[in-house]
């Protein structure tokens, strides 16, 4: 047997990988068949199951994948000093998401988002698939907690600012977004950057303008 | 037949979409079979096909009266001069959603986000359904640009600000607050609260304090 080289390894487990979120995305996780991934793929089975035994492993790959994505972005912009602000953050997150994972689906619609929701709705069914989901979902918010403090370290943001609070909120509004795109589609991130910007310049009631 | 009073035609309708509700937030629409939906709700198939004719009906149904509740809430907001501020309307819609639709899944957690991620999976799925989503998710947005605008004319907010966004980010707020409550539970509205005053006190770099 030829020796393969780590790259081509790497390559083969990305196509697999990246057939595999297509599927789900498109016909949702119960509806996708190993066979219906060999197919996407144009590999063997013997190929496919070299590196996955199976759909659950596949899933749990694929969200591992994209909540260490997410991740990396956010540790660049703790590195920034200050972290650039949710208004340009998080949008940012978004394209850079898009530019690393740029399938789209028939209809032209970004994959990501529609994956993401048939994802949402295999863990409420999954044990193991929301064990790796919680454990991603925590690193992230630790990593927006770290920027949070250094909007504060920065006097961005008062002292006393829950910064898990900050955190949850903005996963929160990149689900939304994310959640609106995979629903009714055009949305851009341009559009959630104006929103963010708009409550972030917004005062309250007796607070000087 | 004896005749029956409005009022019992009402409770039925609402025992039955209450019961389905359950059912797919439990187990998701596909796994629901309308023999599910009779024995939940206790009720013989006749008295439930009175009503409904199956489960495209039964969705439809309980999305619609779902966005019809938060339009309604909504709505209220508009009518108060000027409204309250996101930090505080938005823990409040949802803390209203709570108390109009309680039930609670078998591990305790309120079922209202469990049934939300079904319904966006179902809606990727069903062209109808998606018809029904849209047109109340435009709606809501149309309401939530009214409340910006009032933000606006209270001097709030500036006048240049694109209100549409600002109530797309809203409704991203309540929807990713909502999945994280399906997928890792115990999140409090108070949290949510919290969130959005950080972003709303948060300044930008040399923005004066």
């Amino acid at each position: 047997m030829a020796r393969v080289s780590q790259e081509h390894l790497d390559a083969r487990r990305r196509q697999i990988l990246d057939g595999a979120a297509s599927c789900f995305a498109r016909n949702g996780f119960h509806a996708t068949s190993m066979q219906d991934v060999l197919k996407e793929t144009d590999l063997s089975a013997g190929a496919v199951y070299r590196y996955f035994r199976g759909k659950d492993e596949l899933i749990a790959a694929i969200v591992t994948e994209v909540l260490d994505t997410v991740r990396d972005i956010l540790e660049r912009a703790v590195r920034e000093s200050p972290p650039p602000t949710p208004d340009v953050l998080v949008p940012r997150a978004l394209a850079w998401m898009r530019e690393q994972r740029p399938a789209t689906l028939d209809d032209g619609e970004w994959m990501f988002p529609r994956l993401m929701i048939q994802v949402w709705t295999e863990t409420t069914r999954s044990p193991e698939l929301a064990a790796v989901l919680g454990d991603g979902y925590q690193k992230v918010r630790t990593t927006w907690g770290k920027i949070a403090e250094s909007y504060q370290a920065a006097g961005l943001m008062p002292a006393d600012t829950d910064t898990d609070a900050v955190a949850r909120a903005m996963i929160a509004l990149v689900q939304g977004f994310a959640a609106q795109m995979a629903l009714f589609g055009g949305i851009s991130e341009q559009t959630l950057g104006e929103g963010l910007r708009a409550l972030m310049t917004m005062r309250r009631p007796g607070q000087r303008p």
